[in-house]
């Protein structure tokens, strides 16, 4: 396997109440590190891909911390900066049942948001780079995050290297004064595999269909660089209980995927991550249909295990696609 | 918001495994404190209504953190007494599966259980207070407890304060040589705000009816100061999976309320008392039926957070009744 | 109760992460003792039955820990012999979901493994026992272990001792020369109750039949002295929920179980010797139909609590078979 | 017991690592809330003396749960304003032997730091208060914070409320235009009692001394309001053993405590607001002697306690005064 | 080693802070079982001697528990009576530097407190038996239970079983309307080994002396059948560093130990009783010198050992006698 | 900084009890990776040397864990090789006070003991480095591993790479039918920085000498390629409380360290190897008696570190040396 992707994006602290305590009873949390791009990029170092991450840490002792999970993740660290000031954390409260899980965030400011775009050597860091993954949420950072961003799918577009963007439009973001359709339209033109939903459609690529096929065609239609498009369907029954599926346009067909039924979530952050993460190593590895399903598979495995990241490995997802070895005790 | 709530009642210490673990595997227990009472007191005060817990703890070390546990939980603590003695206890093992949860009391002879009635000034207690809540467990501690009860429940009358009433009879008390069929009905008579069962009508008012409504009639006509009959009906088909809905008798109709099927239980202790308090809060705020919709939510929510309290908003009860943000994942 | 068990069999460390964590992730693990045999040995004892198991364990202090574990449990360790050498041990995964558990095994070369045969008195062991247990495992081990095995099996046939084998074939163990068909049919021929399930026949009687009942057939026609053949079901939906159920051939007819829904596993680890146990106990004091039907009801108790071994009581698995108090808080 | 004391300060989240692991290490964190000022007066709660504290958190709930935390120390928090924003937050790495604790901060742009001045109407909370207490890290926050701190001193001063400033120069605050010798002067003319070292007498007050007793003549000549003058000395032998005593200007003389060996240090942090603390009650209710010496041995016994605050009682601190019951073994 | 001991006496749940957390912030208890007598039969039974304790317990999920505690320690538990009712506990609070540790007690009214003497047969505990060990907590406990050691002092007397007595005057106790002087006497003069300072002489035995020797001689004219008289001298310089050595009056003459410097102290609760438990053993196997520097090196080890039992080998205590291995790292 | 650092050695999982748990008591324990030359790795990765170590690690997830472990703590890890077989191991009992530490090993017949010496190309894994540092661990292990130190010793003198060797002698190793006196002399001769204590020298070198600086002289004489000898004195007061110091032999003269009293010890384990890295960088980048303070210091920080690894940084250490925030509050 000799692939390289590369991965860009801020790292918060995650800093989440143990089993199903709620936060006013906390008096401990538990901590991981991750971000929506770096959680991709965690997955695809678990397959074997040859990953680096771009992200920007505090030069004190947390800061440290995060890029040494970084490293324990498998992930090439060359490329995180080291800059004074804060790391964004986020709170979560992972519920049961009835009751939903809740995130608090506290990003802003971050040493991410302010870092100088002219400190970062694109071409230097793309050479030998097969993939580029960015996600919506770092253009809604700050105005020197979406020139990262710019600059990035600039310099990948340029030097042909594939480009996958998860659209991921968050509302309490983009506080800077810039809005979404100042800035995606120009991002997803040059992406090659987009993430999205009807609603991300319309605010981030002002296409109004209430058909998917339709949203997908439309934007083909404004970015012909754009080759394939997706979307999870999730059915949360509970917090503890959701169904899952995935589907996939590639130009010319929508493709299904299997649908699951998950039972006794464990953690359902970063189940996109493990979809998105999934798409990109199918695509690179396998055909469009088995794409989709591995990354169906790989989501859904995700939900079983405690963080942000997934680990798991190529083995456990492809039979989980292949419906052996599920559920089982295997010694 | 401008109504007061009175609760009275014992708190113990509880102490549970931690997981699902067994009693002759635990080394080590969690800590909360809990009562019927001072459990709906906690839920109200949580939704905002000025809530005050009439109790008495022993004037040592443990008995501090008992108090200091109801201030955290938003109780006006003035009418908390100290004395010599113990606290009472509870041991709970959290079952699952087909497997029940197990609860081993130690709350004889409690500082509770011997406290002096006279030490009480009800008229002082109840200024400004809009309601008052006892449950069947006070009367059935011992002769002084009872006196309190009786005491509370005839000031209450007395003075215009709405009297609610958890009929709650349990075989295990009842030790101090009288039976609930001595107490009971004078307390019930001057309460306006019934939950009790066929058994509970059986054992405390010597009303035998098998259904709900003759039970609810009859009750009237003995005790005309009741105004509302209630209780819930809840289907056990494991300890982690029960079904619940609720029933409301307002004088003239049954209400039923929606039904839940609560899968992924995490603690079902509190479930009861959590109802309590959603009825009570329902009818001093809202419709009759929109008060047995807040009440059997609120008892919903309940079984997903550990311990004996509901540590919910009043916003999360109510979007669950409108089935919004159930079991999502808000940011 | 005046019945006596002996149980043979290799105990492990088991080292497992905790929740759902993955050994990735892991920095702690829990630890209990277990192994097939003496999971048998725990339940009996828990029961009330008089039971001692022999089994050999380093004398260091882990070896000791061991040995108070047993002795914690309820065993007789009069015959739990101390030697030179390796404790095995295993680390466990605690699946959920899609996810499967896994164990990783690291057993190879323990003093249990070593231990010389001849430093064991089967005479004295037997004196005044009823029932002696071994299983698939013993003979797998080593040429020793298999030594020690065929002695007690031996010893237990002449001294009228009545004999169960549960065959639990394992393909990664049998790794010192010799396959489970040059060892396993002179154990089983002379025992009476036998756990095995159709490739259990095939890989360790030689019988190859596709059908239970005539497998059971040729059993008895190869080995007469056995009485019962028995096996369960399990239909694995996901790590988190099992269908079981369980059969009992008496030699007459092929009974058959009540079936149960596990959702909301605990821990699955230990089910099979919960089941065994079960029909150890029931057919010492049960009738058949009886007996397998406690036995069910204790494997599926077993799901529901962490460790190897089930610390449920008589009554409560009584009760289960009666499906009295199931799920329900018990006060 | 008959005072109040009001105190104004930000408080924040405390993430410290479990026992003395170091940040890199720690995949948990503990958590409490504290504040210079707020642990002034939970010590001051905890000694009976009426105390509500002055601040702001956001209306999250991680908010709620920092004002809960104060709620079950005892304070009153009819004065905790909610407004949008982020809570300021710490990370401390406890250290041992030669190795430092570490403490590494994330205030900025807190909601604290951000709050309006005019929201607050301190003519009302220093309604039959006796006492006010603020820090020099007020001022240092934020301009309106310093404001706050200046409204604040003005109306205590005018309404005859005693005034008690704890200097604690802290170089990296500071950061927005202004140097405490902006703000600190006027601030500190107003105050009765002030707790000051020689660096801070310099970088505070411009006052240039080597000698302790020069230096206290001196402020006090710019400052006639300034009754008491004091500070500690800390010997750092290493992170778990220390020096503590201190020393009190009451205008004639300078009085010395009793000096202490402590060892087995559990965690210094609060340790000078715990003296703070101290010297507050003991001026309210001690001659000034016993109150310095009340001082200091309220410290000592911080140092035993996880945590930022002081949960010790009168009784303890007094005994350790006399010598009494100290490092027994009380039942 | 043939030699066999009896011990008798209460056994209490014993829940303590985790680490040097206070009562007021604990939420969870660290919970193992111990008595004074139960922990000297623990340490015997460590060194390999036959030891069975005699005790009553609740015949509920906790009492069996603390049984299986003491099989797992090693106890022979057949003697082990169980009943309807409570047992009692005790909560623990860990000192540190200055700052005491605290015991909360709640042991009024258990099973063992109320359990019937006439159901314990003496005679058939006592065969075979070499040593019967109590404490003057047990006739302090309750009528009865003073009865119950009564009768087993004078079985052990009258069948030529050594007895040792641990005087433990705790003014707590004895409220049943008997005091020491009605009761101890009569006890103690049928010991052979007496634990006592010289308030105990005062308050149990009505001798006045300032000399321990003078004191020893007394209680020996009065007792002839005392052989050996011995008490600890601790020297408490903070809850976390102690002093600690012994003397045993032999009837000649009166030995003293080493004197050990303990600092860094882990838990202190059951000092005594490893004392005592060393005092017996070495009476048993050893000279008198080695005796004492036995038990009180059995002390110190204990100091280190979290919980009330004292989890050492005969060989590491007898390692510290000779200074040998002391606070190396042995591989 | 551009020095190349290359470790070999076997790497345990280390099963360490929580707190000053005895492993009797012990349900949990805590888990890292550690082997006396990775140690010395892991500290220089984290003072910013590039380092990578070469070992072998069972292919199944328990391998893959420690891998990552290795990566998150800054090792290179290349040359970790996989491969069928188990992991060594070792359980840790942390001591306090009187009481020692104690180490369980279970390392033998790992896949660094068995590795095949042929698959390890040295000349590859030289090139670019400055410094090979073995232990005489190694080869005390199996023939194979003793091969694999033969080759990579004879490797790094060929290619003019540094070489330290710290000689370690561990009696209980040496299993394999060699003795220390038949392997170790030919390694050490081309050793440049050689650890080893009196007793190193006679059993690994057949030296004989009382005094330090005539044994070094002798070495010397032995093996010209010795440039620098070194060893540390510890002076166990307790588990708690040790005295640290180290000298150098750097050919001319014996230099002494600083010598530290080291109480309130966290975890002793790695002090050794922190010494050793410590020592290596110091002649990496130091004058030599700065270089022999750096390790001594090193090694001191180590001690308030849980775990086998030094995560401290060059400027801690160089702080220590110069008693520079020496158990302070950094903030």
């Amino acid at each position: 396997m000799n692939k390289r992707v590369i991965t860009l994006g801020e790292i918060m602290m995650r800093l989440s109440t143990p089993g199903h305590e709620r936060f006013i009873n906390a008096d401990q949390y538990n901590v991981v590190y991750g971000g929506a791009e770096a959680n991709v990029g965690i997955s695809l170092a678990n397959w074997g891909v040859s990953t680096a991450h771009v992200t920007a840490f505090p030069s004190h002792d947390i800061g440290k911390a995060a890029m040494q999970y970084l490293r324990f993740a498998g992930i090439d660290t060359q490329y995180v900066f080291f800059d004074e000031g804060r790391m964004g954390l986020y709170f979560l409260e992972n519920g049961a049942m009835q009751r939903s899980s809740k995130i608090v965030y506290d990003r802003f400011d971050s040493v991410f948001a302010n870092f100088d775009p002219a400190k970062i050597n694109w071409e230097e860091i793309f050479d030998g780079a097969d993939w580029f993954h960015w996600t919506g949420i770092t253009p809604a950072i700050s105005a020197s995050a979406a020139q990262i961003c710019k600059d990035a799918v600039e310099a990948a577009s340029r030097l042909g290297v594939k480009i996958s963007g998860d659209i991921n439009y968050r509302r309490n973001l983009w506080q800077y004064g810039k809005g979404p359709l100042d800035i995606m339209p120009e991002l997803i033109a040059k992406t090659n595999l987009v993430i999205a939903g009807l609603t991300d459609f319309e605010n981030c690529m002002d296409i109004h269909e209430k058909d998917y096929i339709s949203a997908c065609k439309k934007a083909q239609q404004k970015c012909p660089s754009i080759q394939y498009i997706s979307t999870t369907y999730r059915d949360s029954v509970s917090a503890s209980h959701n169904g899952l599926s995935g589907i996939l346009w590639n130009g010319e067909q929508l493709l299904e995927s299997k649908s699951y039924d998950m039972t006794h979530i464990v953690d359902r952050v970063g189940g996109g991550d493990a979809y998105m993460a999934g798409l990109i190593y199918g695509l690179l590895f396998l055909e469009d249909q088995q794409a989709l399903e591995y990354a169906v598979a790989a989501s859904v495995l995700k939900h079983s295990i405690p963080g942000d990241a997934n680990f798991v490995s190529v083995e456990e997802v492809s039979q989980l696609v292949k419906g052996e070895n599920v559920g089982k005790l295997l010694r």
